[in-house]
C-alpha cells in the first residue's frame, strides 16, 4: 500500500493529486479488471436488450462484479421497461421490372411495428432528406415505400456530429412518411462505412399519424438500391418483419456504492447503459461505460482510497429504446434528500479518450477547469462546453454538473447498433485510459466537491 | 474549384489558412483514396520485406500510385539492400524433465542466424534484464539458451515508451548472450497484450562476438514457458530456425514530386516506410505512412494547390533491418545542392492523430508552433519536443527540420511486427485524419518556409 497522503505533505496539493492519479493509472494498467469484466459480458451474457433474458442476467451479473468490486453497498432499482422484440429475421427485396429481384440487406428499427405477415410490397419513391420528401407531397408518396438515402456527412470530424444530422431520419422519418400515405420506410444506414451490416437504432412514432413499419438497409444496400431506382429497373419494394411491443416488463438499474466518510450525502454519480441492442454483444454501446464504471468501484478500494463525498456506479437500464432507467434513477434522486453534485456518463465507446463535455455552472466549469493540467499526461486535453450523456440527463434539474467522456470518435460509428459491435473491437489499453481519466475525475471531485 | 486565395484575401492569413486546411480535410474524407490504396498494397501486394519480389512489387505499385495522384515526377533512387530470408517455418519444444514436451510459439528475430539443420538443444535459462544476465555470468550462462522475459511495462502512456525499455533484449539480448558463452536466445514479444502472435524484428549482432541464434516467443508462451521454469519441469530447450542473410540485393527508395512555383530549391520531404516484415501486410507498419504520403500529392493536385517549396512524397525502402534506404536518401540529399528544409515521417501506425513530435532549431520551433491552433479541430493538440523518424534521422546534419507524427499509441504494439497488422485492422477516418493533419502541415511549410 503506497497511498498515504499523510507521507506526502510535503507536496503541493496539485502534486498530491497528480501522485495519486498515477497511482490510479498504475493499478487500472497493471491489474485492472474491465476488460475480462468485458469479456465476460459480451460473451457470457451477450445482447441484452431492455426486456430480455439477456437483460435480466446482465443486471445479475454486473451486481456481482460490483460486489467483487468492494462495493460498501449493492443494489437495485426497480423501473418498469419497454419490451420490444424483434421476431424473426427481416427479408426485403427490391422486385424488379423485368421479373428478376435482388435481396435488401435490412433489419427493423428498435420499436417499430412489424409488417402483416404477408408482408408488405408496395412501389418506391428514394428521397435524399425531408426537404426533398415533403416536395413530393402526398401525391408523391401515398401508398408507396420511403426510401430516406441519406448519407453520413464525412467532413465532420467528430463523427457524433455527422450521426445528429443523419439521425432525424431513423428517429423522424417513419411518422413523417406516414403523414404523407406512406405504408413503409427504409432508411439508410447511419455508418461513414460502406459495408453489409445493417444498424439498427430506435425509431419514435408521432401520435398523430399510423404507425408503418421501418427497417434500416445496409450503406451498400441503399447504394445498390439507389443506383437500381437511378436506372428505373425497380419495379416494388418487398419487406417483411416481424417485431412488436409487447407488456412493459419489470427491470432494473444497478448501483454499487461506496459511501463518502465527511460528506456522505453529496453524491457522484458515475455510469453507462446496460441495456445493449439485440443484433450484437454491445461491446462499445455501452458494455465498457458500464465495465469503467465497475472499475473506478474497484481501484479506490484497491488503492485504499477513501472518498470524501459519495461514488455511485450505476448501469442504467433501458437507455436504447426508452430511457426508463436513467429517468426512474432521477425520480428516485429527487426523493433522497441528498445533493446530486455531479454525473459523469460514459457512453461513446471505449476507445481512448480525448477529454470531456460539460453542462454545469459557471462555478462548476471554473472548479473544474482548474484541474485541467492534471489530465495532461493521460491525453485528457479537450474539456467542451456541452455533453454528459442521456441517462444522467433527467438529473440536470437538481443541479447536478453533468460529463460526459469523449473518447476519439472516429470508429463508434462503424459498429454503433450493428452485429459489429463486439468484445474484439474493444482494445484493452483504450478501454483502461478512459477508465484512468473517469477515475481521476471522480476522484477529484470526490475530494474537493463542486 | 473553391479554391482560390484571391477570393479570400479580405481574411487574415491565419483564417485563409484554416479555410484551405479544410477544403484539405474535406478533399480527404470526401474522396481520399489513402484507404483504398492501402487495400491494393496490402491485400494485392503483401507482405514486402526488403530483397523479396514484394518488396520490388511494391515499388512499382507505389510509383504508379505516385503517377495516379498527379506527381509532376516520379523517380525511383537506386540502393543496396539487406536480403534476409526466414526460410521454413521455426519449430521449438520445450523438452521436460519427464520426458514429455510442449511446443514453443516462436519466430527467428530478422537478421538473425539460422540454427544448425539439427536445430539446436541446451538448458534454458530464465532472466528479467540485463542485470539478471550479468549476475549469472558466464558460469550460468555458459551453453545454456537465455530466455529473456522482460515484460513490456503496461503503466507507461505512450506504449513507445515500453517500446523502448523493452527492445534493447531483442537488439542487444543476443550479442550480450554469447559474450557469456549463450548459444541460443529466447526474447519475450514487445507487446503488452497477452496472445499467441509472435513479433518478429531486427536483432543487431555485435561484431565482437559470436552471432547466435535468436527467437521471439509469444507474450502467452513467455508466460507458459516462466511457470514451466519456475516449476523445475524443463530440462532443456530445442529450437530449429532456417533464416539467413544473402547477399545485398539492388532496391529503391520511390519518390513523387511536386515542383514547388517559388522556391523549387526548398524541399519538404514526407515519407513512409515501404519495407515491411515478412510475417504480415505491414498495414500499420508501414503501409499507412507510405499511403498518406502519396494522398498528399493527390489532395493538392485535386484542389489546385500550387505549392511554393518542392513537396517530395517518399516511399524509404529497407527501414525495418537496415536503414538503408533512408541513408541512400540523404546522401543523394547532400550532393543535389538544394534545401530540404523539413522532413515529416509518418510511422507511429495509421491511428487517430494526436499531435506531433519535433527535432529542430528554436526559430524552426517557433514558427511551427505559431500554426498549433490551426491543428486544434483536428484533434492534433499535442506539439512535442523530440521526434521524427528513422527514415529522415539521416537528414539532419543537413539542418532539416524533422517532424514526427504521433498518432494515438495505444494500440500500436499489439500489432506490430505480427502477422495481425493487416488492412483490416486500419480505420478509414482514423487514417484520413492522419493524412489531414498530415497534409496540413506540408501545406504550412509549403507556403511559408522554415
Amino acid at each position: 500500500m503506497i497511498f498515504s497522503l499523510g507521507l506526502l505533505s510535503a507536496f503541493s496539493q496539485s502534486q498530491r493529486d497528480s501522485l495519486v492519479i498515477k497511482q490510479i493509472s498504475d493499478e487500472i494498467f497493471m491489474n485492472g479488471q474491465a476488460y475480462s469484466n468485458l469479456r465476460y459480458l459480451c460473451k457470457k451474457v451477450g445482447p441484452r436488450l431492455s426486456g430480455s433474458p439477456g437483460a435480466a442476467l446482465a443486471v445479475e451479473q454486473t451486481a456481482r462484479m460490483l460486489r467483487e468490486a468492494g462495493s460498501d453497498t449493492v443494489y437495485l432499482q426497480p423501473c418498469m421497461v419497454p419490451h420490444w422484440v424483434r421476431g424473426e429475421k427481416e427479408v426485403g427485396r427490391a422486385l424488379l421490372q423485368n421479373g428478376k429481384s435482388f435481396p435488401l440487406n435490412i433489419v427493423a428499427l428498435g420499436n417499430a411495428v412489424g409488417t402483416p405477415s404477408a408482408g408488405i410490397t408496395a412501389p418506391v419513391v428514394e428521397v435524399k432528406n425531408f426537404k426533398e420528401l415533403d416536395a413530393l407531397g402526398k401525391d408523391g408518396v401515398k401508398g408507396k415505400i420511403v426510401f430516406y438515402n441519406f448519407r453520413m456527412d464525412p467532413r465532420h470530424i467528430n463523427t457524433f456530429r455527422a450521426y445528429g444530422e443523419a439521425g432525424v431520419y431513423r428517429s423522424q422519418g417513419p411518422s413523417r412518411a406516414a403523414a404523407l400515405g406512406a405504408v413503409g420506410v427504409i432508411v439508410r444506414t447511419l455508418s461513414p462505412v460502406l459495408d453489409d451490416h445493417p444498424h439498427t437504432g430506435a425509431t419514435r412514432y408521432d401520435e398523430q399519424y399510423p404507425q408503418i413499419p421501418a427497417v434500416a438497409i445496409s450503406t451498400n444496400g441503399a447504394v445498390q438500391l439507389s443506383d437500381a431506382l437511378a436506372k428505373g429497373s425497380v419495379k416494388q419494394i418487398y419487406f417483411k418483419t416481424n417485431c412488436k411491443m409487447l407488456e412493459d416488463v419489470l427491470s432494473y438499474n444497478v448501483v454499487g456504492e461506496i459511501r463518502g466518510s465527511e460528506f456522505p450525502d453529496e453524491v457522484i454519480t458515475v455510469g453507462g447503459h446496460l441495456d445493449s441492442w439485440d443484433l450484437a454483444e454491445g461491446a462499445h454501446d455501452d458494455g465498457t461505460g458500464c465495465m469503467q464504471s465497475i472499475e473506478i468501484i474497484r481501484v479506490m478500494k484497491a488503492l485504499g482510497i477513501q472518498p470524501k463525498r459519495t461514488i455511485r456506479a450505476v448501469m442504467f437500464m433501458n437507455e436504447e429504446n426508452g430511457l426508463r432507467g436513467g429517468n426512474k434513477y432521477a425520480e428516485i434522486a429527487r426523493t433522497e434528500n441528498k445533493k446530486f453534485i455531479m454525473a459523469l456518463e460514459s457512453d461513446a465507446g471505449g476507445f481512448t479518450p480525448r477529454g470531456f463535455g460539460f453542462s454545469a455552472t459557471a462555478a462548476q466549469k471554473d472548479r473544474i477547469l482548474s484541474w485541467k493540467p492534471l489530465f495532461h499526461p493521460y491525453g485528457a486535453l479537450e474539456f467542451n462546453e456541452g455533453g454528459g450523456g442521456a441517462d444522467i440527463g433527467p438529473l440536470r434539474p437538481l443541479g447536478t454538473a453533468l460529463i460526459g467522456l469523449n473518447p476519439d470518435s472516429q470508429r463508434y460509428m462503424d459498429l454503433h447498433h450493428a452485429k459489429t459491435d463486439v468484445f474484439e473491437a474493444v482494445s484493452e489499453r483504450e478501454l483502461n485510459l478512459g477508465t484512468v481519466v473517469m477515475a481521476a475525475m471522480v476522484y477529484l471531485v470526490s475530494q474537493y466537491g463542486l
